[in-house]
């Protein structure tokens, strides 16, 4: 029975058959509502997956306009069901919800259990860092996401939720181009450069007869509700936290393309440049390529400026920058890609998981920003590159969380912006990318009523 | 091997299997250079599949641009393969030809010889409209393209091959529409309103997950190098002439949109207009909706008073006017193909081919667009309303052949412009619509250079 | 609804799909009682289906015994049904239809209006011994049967359908091992020698993950009511006569094991061994292994003597005889086809159709067994071997159909055994080969009733 | 690269896909020699799986004969490899294993690490008796066994693995019946009864068409030495011990045919007698049929008194007893089946495991069968049916490990036969039950030199 208001709708959903097969154990797990309980992150999880399409990128006022939605798992004659309460009407055509939607929201249901029931155990003789990529790879692997014996073609797009119509159809162009290829991709699974590369590829796709492309998405509980899954999406993966979520990327993506963005692309780029430049990983060929239309030169600058001015040249070496030119990315990234697939057969080295790159512990610890974590930053040149870089990516994390995560706004509200501090040469490149974000509006998708949630300060010299 | 030019590729392909199935016999009929051969056909067919993507809707223009295209079919170890000589380069990425454009290669051939081949014996015994109907069914049947039990749910769109770009992505929306719904789409698998709906119903059918769709193009060899087919299309039949094309059309499909087009698009509307007033066909539910994005409304009135002015308003009863609403095109084909299935189910029609649909013989014999069968149209309002339909619709054929048939623009170019003369409410009606297509720019994609290959005279009153 | 008595069920079966993409005019073709028309000939052909598992192997008795059986093809809501009244019980389990039986109902109706319909116009400009072959290749690649660039792997297995337990049990083990080693196996359908080897071939097969196995039965209407298909069958095919059955054999199958058998078997060998004799096929490798269990060293000598006295020694160098190792057997025809599959590389043959191998007229033309035909054919050696082969082959199959088929049965009852005649050493030969047969009651089931349709008659000497 | 002895093979074998995504971590815990470590459980079952089509039974043997066997995980290019050291030749045909073993290496390694790694924590705050259900249910999910929303149609299958030809070939002959009807098999998957059905049900379902058929084989580490799974078998499962096995059976199993077997059968019987005599299962149906071929009357007799003097007539009313009717077992299980079906509809149990029935504790806990645990057992009337039949499953599960399975096959060896004592009543009973499988051969494969491996010894009335 189907209720529909203007914007809700209600509605039982019949299970795919995976929900069938959980236990009784299972199912009581995701209905407590108790703190310890699976029920309050599956119910927002739930609501970020139902809520695509929305233009809300703030998960608190997301939560807010749904304060009214529900979801309860009830028995049923010959298995279990969904029963939704006031979910969002974008969800459903003429009542019925849309199947990439209700295949995201057994995706959610699967990796949420599986995180909190089975995996901790999983390694207990490892070392830490062996154990958080052990972590990584049990979630995928339970995940369906680990396909052996593909030849490495899963391109990874980043850059912004909120980026302008010509950025926007400039991704589509160059999902095209991949598409044509054959290639498969992979977002954080969110609107705008998240969602483009996609579109463009599933047409490129349904030309070359492509029926087994992979649209991946991988998402972690936090920024769901900010970046609900594009349906095109048609694996759905929820990692526990973002680093884990920036490690399952550059394990199992082969190459990855930077479109604009904002903070969050950014901490994405020190990430993977954090990584890229620690010695372990000289030689792991990893093809990184940032690309936009006509008229993001400026843009790129600021960024290309920014990882000189902080990182040095070195890492700019990194990276390779095309302007207005989605050919061009294609037949780049597919001489990458044939670059990686001659090294993992050089080197033994699996096609589907990067067991070979090195993470540094720094990037694998979940960094909590709080006012007194963000103050704390070490933002001095005196420090290896890779630990600059992974420094400079915990303060951008930061600044995401104060920007859209709910607890993050909520102590932005509390206690006012983050403090982030450090040498002047530091804290002025800083300064110069991000007020360019909110110039060129990439912070949020409703610019105009951007409040900084940072403010940065110079160290006085010694 | 391949070669490359700037424009032209050389290149080996492998054929699908289904080549390797043909008889030496075959072969030798597809390699036969004479007359009577089928090689002058096959190379034409497989150049306008070749040459997807191109701005020249003039078959001449096609035709002499690439004189220098040659197909060969030869034998190898262990099959048959396609030698392409200068073939356009449009047609492969990276120099592997894109796998739907190798896929239409063969719906080409197979048709091809089908109808030459195996056909014309299937139904000696009928009588000639019966035999048409059963030739039609032959040939859909052989490709294929009958498949039986599925609930009516195939829309077909027609609409101009060259439309503006908010008239195109217009078609995109209602076909996103439509693939929501999870309905397969129909067309004649050109460019414009051709290609949109495909492309728009390809982006839904993957949020939708519906992995059957079906991207039927129906062509036939006349018009198919000025019409070049989308790689989207997963189904190209090609028709032996555009009677049965139209015939095909109405047959297989359960629905019909009408998008803004030129003379062909008339055509078609007379076409199901006609069929549809004869009295046989008073009680058979077929759902026809004109529909183009907010700012077509004058293309409308023009086709509407059009119809009103030689049809009559019973005439217009048959058609339904939506403007800028694609949501609610959806809505509206999906109740009439509600319609549909009930009365095929009420009189055990099958779901698979419209058996009941009577096309009186003035539809279904070939109409030839020489300069004395032009002007030998009886363009009278005394006559049966279907019977005016039909000639109308041949007075349409004529010049869609005479603006872009290769035959067609020949017979212009060596005695100058059809003459078609009438009644002077009928010739003044006609006059006004197509000064409308020629204003607006429907009659050819070059509009700057368009010559109209009609001239229009008024019968003295007796 | 489903009528049961102890031995008869009338029910209607849901077609399978082809069966609704049949127009009404086919449909009417089916249903025409008349001579022309094709429902004495389904009839007959579905009762034999549907006869599957009974003893009784002739056609006369068979239908004489289901003279109420009827069949009927009805208009329904969505589609047309069969209507099958008074049909042996056997073809059900709890009143359904096993799907096998089911499947080939739809097989011998897609053949027998294939054969009628379509056919006979393909080929009209070849010579006529082409002609057949090209018939030949459209009836089977119109039944699916072609596939191409599978390497050589289709076993034709000959045989009795009237063998001894421990000769069953043998054909059993030979299909085994040929299943295990991933072949597929091709018979006439029918019991004993021609279903043994599909059993056993299925349960290696499903050791082996072995999915797209195919069993092929080829029969023909004249004697498929006495050679009921077995179930296992997954592709049945119904060639038009004997002939057609025969070069269908030898062209789509890769290698052949004769299993102890009576007449037809006798025609089958020296079908096979006048095509090789012939010098065009001198080179064409072609393995032909005759095998029987321990006990079976008697059979097989008067077989090879038969061969010796009347084709020579050279003709006994074409086939190889094991006795009671199934393992050998399989590792042989192995061999064996690698040989073909090096020969196909080397000549560019297709692997789906034999193309290449010359059948001379003599084996094409339908021979119809008349006693006059039969008191005409030539027994002299006077004549090149592989006619002499061509002309024992008509005398053994005229003996198969006085023995099984309708007609020939008939035939005898009226005017007596059939009259053969030659040089007496040539008769002699052959009464000491039908005598064996007799004696091993390899010529019906029935042996005891026994009738010989039969008389041999050495000529004078001149 | 495969080296071949008479009897034994070395090759490398490709991996099913699922071996490559092992985490390192995991392949260095197969390859653990440890104590602790995968590699001797993994040896010892890898060698039953590829010993298929042995006579032996003991599993001391087993490992003696092939004592030389090894297997090693290696890492190549592009994935993992298993290498094979002196395996039985009779898994490899011409060189390469049976596709149907490869896949049972694979299930053995899944469901070893499954159990070992990552099941132990899933569900700590259940109490015992769930959480052995639970873990069940878990190890079953991760082995793809629980397929929701299909009709109630596995029919579990026990019986001896030493049983006579005949029994054999009935066991043939009601698999094939039961396969007629679309019915999934599940068997200890060993030899003799075990192997039979499921040979009946390929043939049948091959004539039905059923291409998905299951034919599952729930085996255990202790037992699967002696009882090498049938290479048929397509869903391999290891539980970990024998009362998982059990109770693996009867929640995945709907219904259960008993054929003639030895103590292990009586095991299975008094197992599932027990359990449905506890209260709380008093109404949920159970077909529960015994069935031999003519001639295993006095076989049946004697286990239907053993219950009746044992547990009495009530118990008696659980099961049916069918002799020499294939046709009428499964026409009564179809029946059955159907109550099942009804019964899990109106209690909203699901279809895909039987979460509802109650196993008592008695039945879960595991029963080690030292000389110590087996004198404890206490034969006495004075307790509960279903705990008496608790007890005395124990004492059938102590003999068959002093029969085949290797510690107990070393323990009788040190300290001679096991002592049961108990009423003399039950004594009685038993000394009779297990006499008549001595003398009919059922205890051993090799009956000859069958040693009892127990001793009965009447209590001294109080």
């Amino acid at each position: 029975m189907i209720m529909m208001t203007e914007q809700f709708v209600s509605a039982n959903i019949t299970p795919l058959d995976s929900l069938d097969t959980l236990s009784p154990h299972e199912v009581a797990k995701l209905q407590d509502r108790n703190q310890a309980g699976l029920y309050p992150l599956f119910r927002q999880c739930a609501l970020a997956v139902l809520n695509c399409g929305s233009e809300l990128d703030s998960t608190k006022q997301v939560l807010e306009k749904h304060k009214d939605f529900d979801i309860r798992v009830s028995h049923k004659h010959r298995g279990v069901q969904l029963e939704l309460i006031n979910a969002p009407a974008s969800a459903f055509v003429d009542g019925e919800i849309i199947q990439g939607i209700r295949e995201h929201m057994f995706s959610v249901l699967r990796d949420l259990l599986y995180v909190v029931d089975e995996l901790d155990i999983c390694c207990d003789e490892l070392e830490e860092g062996e154990q958080v990529t052990n972590m990584v790879f049990h979630i995928l692997r339970h995940a369906n996401a680990i396909e052996p014996h593909i030849k490495p073609n899963l391109v990874v797009c980043w850059g912004g939720h909120s980026i302008s119509r010509d950025e926007y159809i400039y991704t589509k162009q160059v999902g095209y181009e991949l598409g044509l290829r054959g290639f498969s991709v992979c977002t954080g699974c969110g609107p705008g450069a998240m969602k483009g590369p996609m579109k463009g590829a599933t047409i490129a796709h349904a030309k070359q007869r492509v029926t087994d492309a992979r649209y991946l998405g991988v998402s972690e509980p936090g920024i769901i509700a900010a970046e609900s899954p594009n349906p095109i999406v048609n694996e759905l993966i929820i990692m526990p936290d973002i680093e884990k979520r920036l490690e399952a990327f550059v394990r199992l993506g082969h190459g990855i393309i930077v479109f604009p963005g904002g903070a969050g692309t950014a901490e994405e780029i020190l990430y993977m440049l954090g990584v890229l430049l620690h010695e372990r990983n000289n030689n792991v060929p990893f093809p990184f390529i940032f690309t936009g239309p006509e008229g993001s030169e400026a843009y790129f600058e600021t960024v290309d400026r920014f990882i000189r001015a902080t990182l040095g040249d070195q890492a700019a070496e990194l990276y390779e920058i095309v302007v207005g030119d989605p050919y061009d990315v294609a037949v780049k990234m597919k001489a990458g890609l044939e670059r990686v697939t001659e090294y993992r057969k050089a080197t033994g080295e699996s096609f589907h998981f990067n067991w070979q790159l090195h993470i540094p512990s720094e990037f694998q610890q979940p960094f909590e920003p709080t006012h007194e974590n963000m103050a704390a930053l070490d933002l001095t040149s005196d420090q290896p590159d890779y630990l600059l870089a992974a420094t400079l990516r915990k303060a951008l994390s930061g600044i995401v969380a104060g920007n859209v995560k709910e607890p993050g706004i909520r102590a932005i509200e509390e206690h006012g912006p983050f403090e982030l501090s450090g040498e002047p040469e530091m804290v002025e490149a800083l300064d110069t990318l991000l007020a360019a974000f909110v110039e060129q509006r990439r912070m949020k998708i409703n610019y105009e009523e951007y409040q900084p949630c940072y403010r940065l300060v110079q160290d006085e010299p010694a």
